[in-house]
């Protein structure tokens, strides 16, 4: 069974207008709220996207069995005023993830975004958490680590306490997160990299924290393999090794990392340093992986093929990557079986 | 022959007190500048260091027979007003730079720190550009593409037109510039994270940028291996294979990366990704991995037995890595001819 970790939901464009209307009226809109046929969600899933098939025909060619979607990140906008445009958006975004995974119980389980805001109080966001999972059985979120997008410091880094409200709801829950920026207003780089830098300032973070002292079973997910952390492992090894206590190689496999790299060296490099248990499978598609690769024609994101190329793993080690560690971080349901 | 790129001048304490003295007194102290005897500049190399031997003892040890040496990057503090503050402690820096490579000419080279400002006039850096090498014989300048130190936006990336003023200097006098941001004052990451990020975000804006065809001959070299970018090549490499036009694995290699990685498996991928044609020897020794392992005993920064550890490197590789691609960018003086 492969378990894709890391999608996001292909969303009819009135979900778009929506978003619009709500910034263009500044929420007015919000209050009716968004509410399309099982028709109309369905359709966007046989549409073709990013330049090739719908996202369900994409999951088929690639042999993904099961896929964890959550909101377009780079839609979010969390950082919109009033809040209740944010909140208006992601319930509307989450509510049609869930609508997909209805309709496709063997294929999608949902991880929902959260109406985050720059440095704001977390309340809104352990509320849609709760909905989500409690009431539209969800089995994660996803989470912001920069909702300001600007890579400013207007919201501590995710081993400050001030996420502490929404480790004890996921603990409470026993759901994971994946970390995963949205969006860029920073004019220096695009959203793209702005996830790669956000990742490497979260996974170090978390490792100098006591974030895992203080919720044990916190369990957290980093997406795009960690951002630049392991290739640069050896700076941070070395200020651990001058400082005793704890490796940092050690401190970094407290959380775990998905796959999304797009190239097998990366791919290498990341089961190597953290260790294959520490990491999930993830593509991503449909979205910046799904490109054809000039020489092979093969999808960016066709992950799987990849993973399975590499000749040193053994079958225990896929196994793990391509479903047990999913497994072992989200409530993966009956139907999903294999 | 083994030339090291990336170094820091190990100062004496003097210099920190000048410094701290500017700041205290708003720049009047720097008027008189700081004026050392060779006695005091050579007692620091001769000086333990970073918990072991004085900074020469180390170039021993490991079998370097050259270093390229730059201010200590964190101590810049391009953000410091009023400017004459940055003025004079650069200034003093380059000074005791130069003694340090009169005193030792055939180890020492200088790469001269610049008095930036967050977005503000490149012509005070163009003249101390000038000074270093025209009047005391600096073979490249280091620059810091974050002089606010917050990773905001108050300076433009560096293939921004904002550049051209330094560009131009450094093509007229045939020098390269080797990448290196300084201290951080963003509270969510320490200054040796930040320096990854912004190493990423100035290889992504350069091979988007149309810098290299405006000045052709200009060369750059990229800190710490280059960041994030050779990790994650494939994202990037998607979205240009969609866009057509020249390929992300040749935008990258219009720059050149150190090798200040401190792991075989990241040098093994910088190797294999960008070309041992793009990548120069550097350590930092001594500095950040200035650390033994605990296992093999060794410092981290001994990366020469690192690489000659690669097994399916060849000698041409190796001499690239160690001399030839040093000597392609750096004017390397008839006294260090091997």
């Amino acid at each position: 069974m492969i378990i894709d970790s890391h999608g996001h939901v292909t969303a009819p464009h009135q979900l778009g207008a929506f978003q619009a209307g709500l910034m263009a009226a500044r929420a007015a809109e919000g209050r009716r709220g968004l509410e399309l046929t099982d028709e109309v969600v369905e359709q966007a899933l046989h549409e073709p996207v990013f330049r090739g098939p719908s996202h369900l025909q994409r999951l088929k060619d690639v042999g993904t069995d099961v896929q964890l979607i959550s909101p377009r990140p780079f839609t979010m906008a969390h950082w919109v005023k009033p809040a209740s445009v944010v909140r208006s958006y992601i319930r509307a975004t989450n509510d049609i993830i869930a609508q997909q995974c209805r309709l496709h119980p063997d294929v999608f389980l949902g991880v929902c975004g959260l109406p985050q805001s720059p440095g704001g109080s977390l309340d809104a966001s352990v509320e849609e958490l709760a909905r989500c999972v409690s009431e539209l059985g969800f089995v994660g979120c996803v989470v912001n680590p920069d909702p300001g997008e600007m890579g400013g410091d207007d919201t501590p880094a995710m081993g400050d306490a001030y996420w502490y409200p929404l480790y004890e709801k996921l603990v409470e829950l026993d759901v994971p997160v994946l970390v995963h920026s949205a969006s860029c207003q920073n004019r220096r780089l695009p959203y793209s990299l702005h996830f790669i830098n956000e990742e490497s300032i979260t996974v170090h973070s978390l490792a100098n924290a006591r974030v895992f002292e203080d919720f044990p079973t916190l369990k957290i997910e980093i997406s795009h393999g960690g951002g630049a952390i392991p290739y640069q492992m050896g700076r941070f090894m070395a200020s651990r090794y001058n400082r005793g206590g704890e490796r940092w190689e050690d401190a970094v496999r407290k959380v775990y990392y998905d796959t999304c790299l797009y190239t097998k060296e990366a791919l290498e490099l990341l089961f190597r340093v953290v260790g294959t248990d520490r990491c999930l499978f993830g593509t991503e598609n449909p979205g910046t992986g799904s490109a054809r690769h000039p020489e092979t024609g093969r999808w960016m994101d066709d992950l799987k093929q990849v993973i399975e190329g590499i000749e040193w793993l053994t079958e225990a080690d896929r196994k793990r990557i391509f479903e047990d560690n999913a497994r072992a971080l989200y409530k993966i349901p009956v139907a999903q079986a294999g």
